[in-house]
């Protein structure tokens, strides 16, 4: 996909900064590309429900992170990105000790970019999906 | 709505102490009645994305929190609820001060319960809707 | 809510006369007010599925149609209403003799008009609630 | 994937016999793998809309159908499968003569199967994605 501004990379690091929840769940993301992004979360207490997976609102929030950005990267330097709406399935439980999300754009309009975003949790060195989310991301 | 048992709100009680991310995001659920549940946040620093707004993910954890526990208020002593999948639609930014936040059972069933969750923005002493959820809440 | 248009019925009616599959499907809209719509469907054959119950994609078009219209009476009169996402649950089989179908905004707005459906089924003169959607209704 | 029982080919057929809606809007699945089935519609006037654009209601039913029998393909002989919810995102107006639908099991559990679907609309010989679905298929 083609960035409508070259510097978008920069513009999503500037906001990243910003990203106050983001930071309070450490997530980090750490790749950018036109019309995708991703990143990684170690798992720690903090991120359990009652029965010691990882919460779903963690999982969500992963999603909604890394698709927003996918959208970000894509949109004129004047322009922003806010969610619309995200829908998230929950395939499996997330028992591993990290999780890495992908987000991407599948279609990219002017009014809307429509993504998509897996969750997958690492564990035993394997890849397993635990979640994918579907979400129209608002250019304003 | 009926409980399946009668115990449905020192269950959830139980649960509640062990919800490590509904701690660490500062959400406190105060209302337990079966097929509905509801609670508050206070917004900090802590929930926000770059532009000072409080973050998507925060907003879907809540929904998917309160939504989950309206289905727990119903199912039996020995079932449990996972989220099968919640779709969010985020209505306006929540500029508010507080979050309140409602779940209740749209359909109440054997294998699945549908709900919905509102999440409302406290602004000037009004209640502003800001988002609204549908969720598959499945009972194991 | 307020139409931008006073016009808004005679132009509802006159999309009306074209929605080819509607009219193929025998869905009859006939309560158009300002973010409300609803309409009815006498159930044949032509509209059930193997086991003898409603279509979910019948359901589906149903909850489509009202909510599109409910959003279309809200816009100018130089701008038109496309559906970008709709999720539909469906919480019981439909098995009665006429559907009822009523699409109202929950939140208007300037590109999105977020809108819900109800489906229900008219059985032995009792309404029971079939199917719950959820969409974005964006203007054109 | 692995169907359950062998005979899930002969099973989706018999099924396929007795789908009305399916017949009335003039699609045909034709192809039936485990986990996976596709089909083809020629566009004709009954499938549009106002503007002459296929209407949502046919994507959606498409989307319903491909999916389904998806799931269909891997339960047990004495199971059926029923729509729980689906999420349907329009990505673009269908303008082709022709549309291709394929569903494909994403995730395969003993209550759910969660399904994707894909419409395409076939333009000047190129297939174009006008829809993406995600969904959850229950097990009775």
């Amino acid at each position: 996909m083609k960035a409508r501004n070259t510097d978008y990379e920069a513009r999503v690091r500037k906001y990243l900064e910003r990203q106050n929840f983001m930071h309070h769940i450490h997530f980090h993301l750490d790749h950018i590309a036109p019309g995708e992004t991703s990143g990684r979360l170690k798992v720690e207490d903090i991120h359990k429900q009652q029965k010691g997976l990882v919460h779903g609102g963690v999982i969500a929030t992963l999603a909604d992170i890394v698709a927003g950005f996918s959208a970000y990267t894509l949109v004129a330097a004047d322009q922003n990105v806010v969610t619309g709406e995200i829908k998230i399935s929950f395939l499996r439980p997330a028992k591993g000790e990290e999780l890495y999300a992908r987000g991407y754009v599948l279609k990219s309009g002017k009014k809307i970019n429509f993504c998509e975003a897996e969750v997958w949790s690492i564990e035993d060195q394997e890849r397993v999906l635990v979640a994918k989310a579907s979400t129209s991301m608002i250019t304003i």
